[in-house]
């Protein structure tokens, strides 16, 4: 069985754990500088927790960075200073290159969950797509195999398709998360429940599961309701922050609309 | 058993009327200018379908306008060159306020359920917030307990307060869903499934149905990551309108984030 030690215990580091130790494999250490973190993850699935990197064993098959992104290099730097060599080493981030890995192992890859994270809620990993690449094929056929194990969306993603894939997760995930935020900040203002507007961010994002998200659109700047954007615009006086990015989200979809 | 006229059979009025018989209301006549719309919907919940607003009985108790914006004053103007006065008409508009009615009729409202509607998709209706509003208390009764067997989120929203909230659904809805279509073609261009993000847009939104959407912020901006921000603002070069909008976007986030 394939032994492994997962380097970091966040948001990432802890659903991936758990879900590997699901599937039955043997993650047989946690890693975090923070020891209740490390101890928490570890308890929960029959692992070691260590919050030091000298004590990462030496008996791993698959060392898992879940670091963030500026951590990645460091750790893997301190980690080669004392595993044998031949050991793997992947990092699941979305952003950072394979490389970075390269001055310090021979064998090295990525496994992605492309996916946001949170310690409170639960995710159906069956359903998220896990981005696997190794430069070393062979290496690349068991990662692709160990995330079979625990998602049903496998795809083999290079450092350039990851960076292109992580610039649009920013588009969907974190400017729409912010476009949340401002649905929720306007109705605060004028003492509206955020309810309200729940169903309908819910339903958005179930269209786009089903139908292509341009064919999907509708509001005024799809109609070209101009009269309409007048009045959000005089409304919008008192956000001015808002107000310019309702202007160029509207320009940019009317000038879409227009051209089809 | 109330009697209704529904006038209009495009989105709203097709998933409103279908609600409305399956509650057991009487939907007696439905008018839609396009004859097979009418019959299609008319059919479904044994209703009469009728394509000439001259046509639309005297008889009904409630007559709901599920029409465009820009046609509400006109069908409102023409139903009561021949309709009885006393007549209770309502409408399902987000953006037009209930004013619009008053020319024409002594007992006016909105009936307004927010939620973005298609043909499609049938829609959870049990959780869609109907917003009910009218000058005419006695009416506004009325229709916060019609709306109440279609809904378990009924609220009394103002005129004022209802264009604040279509402007906040602008933001959820049609923006992001606009952000949803940059996801699509930045990955299209690249030859990469829309698939891979399809769970990351769910899960967004699955947040902030039990989170604040502030607090589920995450991404190179909330960061402060400088060196992702310039990666992908140097992709997106191949992207202009796309970059303007990161930048816009990102600095929005940077901004939040630094003074908070």
């Amino acid at each position: 069985m394939l032994r492994i030690a997962l380097i970091g215990a966040g948001n990432v580091g802890y659903h991936l754990g758990r879900r590997l130790a699901e599937k039955g494999c043997a993650v047989e250490q946690v890693f975090s500088r923070d020891k209740k973190k490390a101890r928490n993850l570890a308890e929960q699935i029959g692992a070691e927790p260590i919050d030091h990197l000298k004590a990462v064993s030496s008996n791993a098959d698959l060392y898992i960075l879940a670091v963030s992104d500026d951590a990645i290099e460091q750790v893997a730097e301190r980690l080669s200073e004392h595993l044998p060599e031949g050991k793997t080493v992947v990092h699941t981030s979305g952003a950072a290159p394979s490389t970075l890995l390269a001055p310090y192992f021979q064998r090295y890859g990525i496994f992605y969950p492309l996916q946001t994270f949170s310690r409170q809620r639960e995710p159906d990993f069956n359903s998220i797509p896990i981005c696997i690449f190794s430069p070393q094929s062979e290496l690349e056929q068991e990662l692709l195999g160990l995330a079979r194990t625990i998602s049903q969306s496998v795809h083999r993603i290079d450092d350039e398709q990851r960076a292109v894939l992580h610039v649009a997760a920013v588009f969907v995930n974190n400017f729409s998360n912010y476009l949340f935020q401002i649905g929720q900040e306007i109705l605060g203002q004028e003492q509206l429940p955020f309810g309200l507007l729940q169903p309908l961010i819910l339903e958005t994002a179930q269209k786009v599961q089903e139908y292509p998200a341009r064919e999907m659109q509708t509001g005024p700047a799809r109609r070209g309701d101009l009269a309409t954007i007048e009045h959000h615009l005089a409304y919008l006086k008192k956000f001015p922050k808002f107000r310019a990015l309702y202007e160029v989200l509207t320009r940019e979809i009317l000038e879409e609309w227009l051209k089809g």
